[in-house]
């Protein structure tokens, strides 16, 4: 009922039960064409293993019931995947890895595919704060501190605070994609038949090599997840700041009707207009530091593989993925229509003992440059 | 890929889309029912209403995706349901009540279903413990702490000891089920205009009548949210246990095969035999906390409705159900089939200074029977 | 810097190193008596134990850096306090108990002794709410829904709505107190050498009997953990509302400013009025649901003592009741001061489309004495 | 009583009420030397500002009281400083700056001073693990997964993971200490007066400058506090792996005695040999999420300051940086006095079906390598 609150389309649809098969299904692909161009599998093996490394040639739900039995899912996609290929290309499945070599690594497909359409959706929030901050750049706002009104600032300084927090923590998610998104290749306990393996693996799926097979080291997973528990909290805090600016006594900022029928009504109260993307923004964003929590929690993974932390990773990093992304289009959903009224801004400084802007216009449009020009660095 | 993992079957569908859907029509059919018995509603339309308040009438998927625009499932609902009914109906659809009363009283609903499944299955998890505690009142086992041998215990009282913390774990769970899931009706700011339709509508769904509406006090949320965490963290106990006396080198447990290819294979090593059921307890009872830190951290909702942080518990609370149907099927899984090597627990002792039982066999009786005692208990 | 931010004076000694100390030794003398009582103990070496367990008798800096060797604090404690005793007392001090009966019995009276003044500010803060309730129960206030106006209220409605929360946040953590903690005595391995002892050592210090010692049963710490949650998230939501209605545009509510010079100023500010006592409520109430979850998360404990979760709640269960108290002492100096502005509440009403209250006064009545009447049972 | 348990020494120190106020004063003292030098504060002034910030001349205790009447330190903190400086240097204490520039680089500055013993404990934690891990190259022991017997590794294989782990930890702690512990200075609304003011307080202060102040921009609290829970997590595991190859019936690891009377005794047991170091570790490490969880949960902060989820950070981060030494300086001891049984590695393999070890040993050598030559990186 809620999946729509809770995830963007994109990452709903790449973090299902579809794409975490096709993931797995193209590291066993990789690990062919690994195998046969490092010489270990023949040439003719790994073409067919790859031609049948396609989901909608498999039971996904099937699959799923049969992996409660050990507690994984490879066990039984090896089983099928050895059954669809020719008799000859069997023994060749799956070769030098063990399960954890294929979840992991389809555990970094998935979070690389599904950062994509956030990025997206966060490279639209901060063009668009970018805008605001410059487009507003001398409209006067009073400032508040613990809610309380304080000395004026400008709507385009406070949108610019937004867009150095959101620019940041993309970052943040933009350095964990790029060098912390890595292949697994280990075999049963970390000691890959070949050291050149792990290397060719991550070339052939675009992911990084790491120093040494990484299964019980989750260094890795805590890092993605506070990655995204921060873009979280970077978007949830703009939320939260217009559903205050668009309190009735306040209203200096509304979220935009956009289409007929849209924005934000209520079953009992039908003229009311609430933020309702807003609101779907900071609920996302609440949900993320547990989800973190959780797999900072998993962390300490017993010896060789663990008995239940790694095992509760794989539907928390599913959930905290989603979440984020819906902090994300939610929010880019929420300023695409967010109006600003720069009356109700200045009439609101009335309120206050202090109701004249004190600075030089130049203190603020510096500060405003500064974070532009951070906005704009490649 | 991975819901199998992570709940039981009953309460997956108990939680899924249209049993949410369900919930809800049914809080709209209860409120027409009442409606209809306080004379605020044509006997008429209530029997019209009533007669469409069934999820597969409606389009769950459009509905989900609708929601978004207004950040809560009932406006569009309502929509559906009043297009649905006799126009005369269609201005009694949903009288008297707030998106929140529909979505709160179907919280409550849905988790009074999930409950039921995860209830029997405590049942028979505890069923079982004071079997193995009767059992083994007299095998006598090395006692661990801090994971170093002790003294001796016997494998009954340790039992004993899973039961009592099972027990006491699941009757908190009752206490909440029968006590806490209340009814909530109190319109848009929670007053009511009859102070007798809450009691009425409670009566009517089954459940609880609270003192007052409950829109942003959310002290019920946090109450079953911890006492699913407390039975959780009660069966990830049992299972970390069997899995560390599953240990080649203890060797005293061991999860029984089943059927013929259950029992936890591994993708690289065929031959190898690993306690999967525990270790899906264990990844179950690991998701447990973060999902009810955010369930409490959920519970200073502002003012007469949240904007956020009420939208953020639908889906959290669906997975706390969840993970602990998860805990508690796979546990029932696990000591179904569970070995005990009695031989082995006495070997063991031998790696001991203090090899011999020291106790008088009444003091581990007497510990044994107050267990099953207060298992019997009504 | 911040401890007076986090507690309340009286839970800060409460939880202080020395009442530690004391409460262990609190233990230790329970032991003796029992001892002496069955005849387990010669009376005269009893007596030497009872009145040597006294924290100012003993070094607790030195003993909480000789703790560090044992993980535990009781080694140390149990070596000091016989050297303290005539020798022929030595043998018979801590007789038949392990470290975790002392340190889990001991956890029980800094609880216990905790929630008392805990207690006693919930009281006073239900009191007031109360008050507040019943004076201001017609005066009009627009309800406020995802932060934008709705329908009108009374103050008086809204207050009785935190009331109960409270009331029920403190109802269920009065059960906590009186039912959950229990002492723990089992020895090495929980089974005590005689079945009575528990129950002589729980009616000695005041405790609960548990049907078992419950070493690695943790659900009664969870409970606590929940309860004493529950209570920061009631307060922390009466707190955030206070916050979000002294905003200057609302100015429906404000801190008052009782003694010269309190009521939150600012540095850079001296005339802005901060509510500060509310600010800290939230504070603490947000540092419980984390403190929680740790807790919850520590209650898969391994085998007859854990190996590490254990030993980390003791601090976290220190820091729990701390931040509860400290929720509930700034929340009932808030509200001790708490201004309401009935004619802003009156003015605000004119900004929304409906601004008259439709209700008939009885309804709000019957809520009101609703919530009044449940306060006031025993 | 649990200080010593859950923080090295140096941390307690350096995160102490003293060592807040010190680094209070040093921001005081910054902003008047920064002052002086771009002429707006008069040198004799400022050196007599800077002269009085010291810690040993206010008392700290009573700063703390008072600290409560406005929900931060700074208001008393400048009053006092400017009651001792000269009249003439009165107003020009504290000048341009807000409660919060002070706290927030305070705390920068306690966090970089906490940083440096834990980055010392995690160096000789990391060089020991290289040095076990390059002696036990081809020590054989058996590769567990999910706690059961797979195939054979080696210990140095298995150390080298440990070393990745935590060299990678550290390196993102390194990181987070040059790159993200900035300066704060913004005053009241985040405008300062003179764009040039940060960078030059940055530069005394040695603390990085940021884009723009960052009031309500908790990214960077967020990263530190990920980075502290990474750290704690990768010690976690290596100490949980400790804790469980020290199981009797395992026995191929124990810590070491280390001086007399040392080593892990128990109150009821003194024979027993308890891997107390290690247990503190997963103590320390199991505490750390839940800190982490609460410091990214207070993200969303309000509008230009925020109203109690910024107050709810001090002593949330002074705990987790205070565990995370804990996990290191026990962490520390503990692989001081590792002692590594050879034998029983070899031993315990004849339990599996696989006792061979299979792989080249150039495989081993190369991994170990990687992680060696990683491990030396500047």
């Amino acid at each position: 009922m809620f999946d729509e609150f809770y995830a963007s389309d994109a990452v709903r649809e790449a973090t299902g039960p579809v794409a975490w098969l096709q993931a797995m299904l193209d590291v066993e692909a990789g690990l062919a064409r690994v195998g046969a161009a490092t010489g270990r599998v023949p040439a003719e093996a790994a073409a067919a293993i790859v031609e049948h490394c396609r989901a909608d040639r498999f039971d996904v739900t099937g699959l799923a019931r049969r992996a409660v039995d050990s507690a994984t899912p490879v066990v039984a996609l090896v089983e099928d995947l050895r059954a669809a290929v020719p008799p000859a290309a069997r023994p060749h499945v799956h070769a030098g890895a063990t399960s954890q070599d294929v979840v992991d690594t389809a555990a970094m497909l998935v979070s690389r595919r599904s950062l994509a359409p956030v990025r997206d959706d966060l490279t639209a929030v901060a063009d668009r704060l970018a805008g605001l901050a410059d487009a507003h750049r001398h409209t006067v706002q009073i400032g508040r501190t613990l809610l309380r009104q304080a000395v004026p600032t400008t709507f385009g300084a406070v949108a610019a605070g937004w867009l150095v927090a959101v620019d940041e923590a993309r970052a943040r998610l933009d350095t964990v994609d790029s060098q912390r998104l890595a292949v697994q290749f280990g075999g049963p306990v970390r000691v890959p038949a070949d050291p050149a393996l792990p290397a060719a693996l991550a070339a052939d799926l675009g992911l990084a090599e790491p120093v040494l097979p990484w299964h019980t080291d989750r260094g890795r997973i805590g890092e993605l997840a506070a990655a995204l528990g921060g873009v979280a909290g970077a978007l949830g805090k703009v939320a939260g700041d217009a559903v205050l600016l668009a309190q009735n006594e306040i209203g200096e900022l509304s979220e935009g009707g956009g289409p007929a029928g849209r924005g934000g009504g209520s079953s009992a109260m039908p003229h009311k207009h609430n933020a309702a993307a807003a609101v779907l923004v900071v609920a996302c964003a609440h949900r993320a530091p547990g989800l973190v929590a959780t797999l900072l929690a998993a962390a300490p993974q017993e010896l060789q593989r663990a008995a239940g932390r790694w095992q509760a990773e794989w539907g928390t990093l599913t959930d905290l993925l989603r979440v984020t992304s819906g902090a994300a289009c939610h929010a880019r959903r929420m300023l695409a229509g967010l109006q600003v009224d720069a009356d109700r801004m200045r009439a609101n400084l009335a309120l206050s003992d202090e109701s004249v802007w004190a600075r030089e216009p130049g203190a603020v449009d510096a500060l405003i440059d500064r974070a532009l020009a951070d906005h704009k660095r490649p």
